[in-house]
């Protein structure tokens, strides 16, 4: 009986081979996979032992079919056939950008991150890990921010469980001073021509749980918090090249995978645009479906508008310059760092759980997205920024019921409102006056839906002059979770009675 | 006996005259002041009837005196003398510039404006302009901003007790349709040869009611809330010259007046540039004394750093960049309007108490200074920000708390923190770390003094690192307005703990 994926699944073909040279280095491994007229060609890997994998994520139901090419006879030549079934009712298939700045799962189902961040919850113990996917289970999260290499930094001082490279472990940390130890090359440590199969399936576990869960695994390939801890931060320009091939040959065929190439690649001082240019083609280069692919700043910003980044992965505090990033790059921003709800000592990690709220409101209600973290002091020091577990935060109740409105958004969801002064009398307003003295957003989805965040301000009263037609109107207290109904059905010239209070929202919806 | 006039007050020559001309045109008369080897030449102006005057603002105690030139001969060549006495206990000069981007009194005393705006309460009338002062006696404001002409705009639909110029009132207001009537030209209205010296009047009793308060009235002489009301905002070129010459004759030697070109010049979209220019070195050659210069932006600035402005007035909710614009100009900042507390319909003026002393805090943290103003809907319609009255704020008696912090900072006054990045384990910060994420600032003076206000953070606990020598540190809630001690004599690597909530600041002070 001939196998059956469901599609966007992923297929698998397992070959065996021995050789006598380095399978990571010396053999070549590829197929095509074929359906109908359309041929796909992946890449394969070697998986440890005499066993080389290679991973396929239809995307057509039907007959596919696969023949091998490989340097290694045993490899070469190989094929086989499986049928590609219906998906199942929560798989979406692979995220893409739509209209310009929204993103919709293949099928056609809009999808609006709301992403969390555990950096390394992948590399904590199963224990850990699987506390953090039962957290997942009930959060309003479906982006979760990752790296695939261990971090060092502060709250983070335990080595991973094991390492993706085979050597020596590098004795890092000397816990005495608080401080990593004087780094010699990494090369000196690991042999950088052979990568550990077990932590990459350890990643890959992690990244399926994510896809069972719903959750995008938007996954960092570099990140500068190693600072001579294990060095994976600066192994040389081939290895990069090796390890970017290796992984995307791995994981390619999970289809809730994003590339985002680094976490503040600004950081990695010793990186110039250039190798950044070169290892974002790089992995398109080698991913045969396209996954989404960003890169995420710390200060300055990389240009967003080359043509290998699909989307802005933006890290700043100031979520109303969410509409001129729109503007500026015309494709999704996620504001995937805008400071994390907690009271560490360090100025991104100590927001009150309002401001946080607050901010994922300004960058939706402009039509961008908004990510999430928390970094409140424990005595285990297990935060879930970095490494799960559990939370505690009062964000996370209010991240879900903004969600929820988000998704009620008619497709493909909301375009920033343009700014204008608002003068005169009564000057009514069909988008909220922005410039210079604001702290308020408004998007709409042409004339179907209009979303006004006050954030901070506490109107009494708001005048909009509506287009034709019949309008519902809801007043959103977007910290108490409470959507009020104003009026059922209104046209033309209306004022709004609003609770003299901060985190309000106006909703206007045309009537069928 | 000699006439007696206290240093930085105004001594007044009154001289009678008849003319077959036009006073206004045709009659010029100056007077040199002269005080031992040094000598001020000051221009007078007719104030209506046979009346001229000559007013001199002696910045030097001794002996004065003066000569008159006139080309009417009852006016030239009159001479006196006045004795410059000691200033009063509460009279400390004009304000300048000090230390690039401080200001202080002419005798040294500090001066760190806190302001607030009620554009147009000087032409009310006088039973609420009354009570306007006696708001301000125990306010904690010691700057005014001010029209010198009337407004029409939101809540401002009544005329002014009397008009700048002769001529027919012109007929402005539809009431029926709230809106400007259209406007001839306003000199079809206006006959612009002739002032009313009433009006003039009028403005200058409030200045000097202000500054018997110990007020600086922040002037402003063009606004562009006019809009085919009277006409003034677009007077002919040679009548903008004539009327800021005018002025400043007339009110030049009270001692609390600063020149404020403009609110908005940028909505006055028919002036240029160039034009504004003029203006403001025209006013700065006209002013024998040299007050303090500024001109307020909606949007985009005029450029702070030309010679003839002497500090940034801005408009801006970002007090977050408050240090950029000290670095940029060099000259003190004053966000004179960052959003007014209340809850109109207009985004600017809808702050809620804790945003308007948030970002008081803000500014004044950073080393600037910020401006206060009140929009709450009232049945009488009448707005602090616009008309004066009552105070109803929440904001008020918290910026009172505030300015007396920033009184007891040592002289001249705070200077922003370099921004740096903070890294590492336990990193200790003599700076709060600025950058991308943060809504919290920094400045000190010197090694004697830091301040630290954290704004929207609710760290826990913040590391410092402090310089040689012992200091006290305090620990400030801005909104409960409470001052606790936290240490009274520590030096070295300092763990200052926080009660992890919004608001709070620490302030950390060399013991002697």
């Amino acid at each position: 009986m001939t196998k059956q994926i469901e599609k966007w699944d992923y297929f698998e073909v397992q070959l065996q081979a021995q050789t006598s040279g380095n399978p990571f280095l010396d053999v070549t491994l590829e197929a095509d996979f074929t359906h109908n007229h359309r041929s796909v060609r992946v890449t394969g890997f070697y998986d440890g032992g005499d066993v080389y994998k290679i991973r396929f994520m239809p995307d057509m139901e039907g007959a596919w079919r696969f023949v091998t090419h490989s340097n290694l006879g045993a490899l070469d030549n190989q094929s086989g056939s499986f049928e590609c079934t219906p998906p199942s009712k929560n798989n979406h298939g692979p995220v893409r950008v739509i209209d310009q700045v929204h993103f919709a799962y293949a099928d056609g189902t809009p999808h609006h991150p709301v992403g969390t961040t555990c950096y390394v919850w992948n590399l904590q113990g199963d224990a850990l890990e699987e506390q953090t996917l039962a957290t997942l289970k009930t959060a309003p999260f479906n982006k979760m921010r990752m790296c695939v290499f261990p971090k060092r930094y502060s709250f983070n001082f335990n080595e991973p469980p094991c390492y993706p490279f085979e050597g020596k472990v590098k004795q890092s940390w000397d816990p005495a001073n608080m401080r990593n130890l004087s780094a010699p090359a990494p090369q000196d440590f690991w042999d950088f021509t052979h990568f550990n199969p077990e932590y990459f399936r350890r990643l890959e576990k992690r990244i399926l749980d994510l896809r069972g869960l719903g959750i995008e695994a938007d996954l960092i390939l570099f990140h500068p918090y190693d600072v001579g801890a294990w060095g994976f931060d600066k192994m040389p320009p081939e290895v990069n090249d090796r390890y970017l091939k290796y992984l995307a040959a791995r994981i390619s065929a999970f289809r809730n995978l994003w590339w985002s190439f680094a976490n503040e690649f600004d950081l990695m001082f010793h990186l110039t645009l250039a190798d950044w240019d070169h290892y974002c083609q790089l992995v398109q280069d080698s991913d045969p479906y396209d996954h989404l692919r960003s890169i995420h700043n710390c200060r300055g910003f990389y240009d967003h508008g080359k043509p290998w980044i699909t989307h802005c992965s933006i890290q700043s505090h100031d979520l109303m310059q969410v509409p001129t990033w729109l503007q500026q790059y015309g494709k999704p921003v996620v504001v995937d760092e805008c400071g994390y709800e907690g009271d560490i000592h360090l100025s991104w990690g100590d927001l009150s759980a309002e401001e946080m709220v607050h901010r994922f409101w300004l960058g939706f209600a402009a039509g961008g997205y908004v990510g999430h973290g928390e970094t409140y002091v424990n005595d285990a020091e297990i935060l879930w920024w970095a490494k799960g577990g559990t939370l505690c935060g009062e964000s996370v109740k209010r991240i879900a019921f903004l969600r929820k409105i988000i998704e009620a958004v008619p497709a493909p969801g909301l375009f920033p409102a343009p700014r204008r002064a608002v003068g005169g009398t009564n000057a009514s307003e069909w988008i909220v006056p922005g410039g210079p003295s604001s702290y308020q957003v408004a998007s709409h989805n042409g004339t179907n839906y209009y979303l006004f965040y006050f954030g901070m301000h506490q109107p009494r009263y708001r005048y909009f002059s509506l287009p034709p037609g019949s309008y519902r109107i809801d007043i959103i207290d977007a910290w108490n979770m409470m959507v009020t109904r104003f009026a059922d059905a209104v046209s033309g010239e209306v004022r709004v009675e609003l609770p003299r209070k901060k985190y309000m929202a106006i909703r206007i919806e045309k009537n069928a």
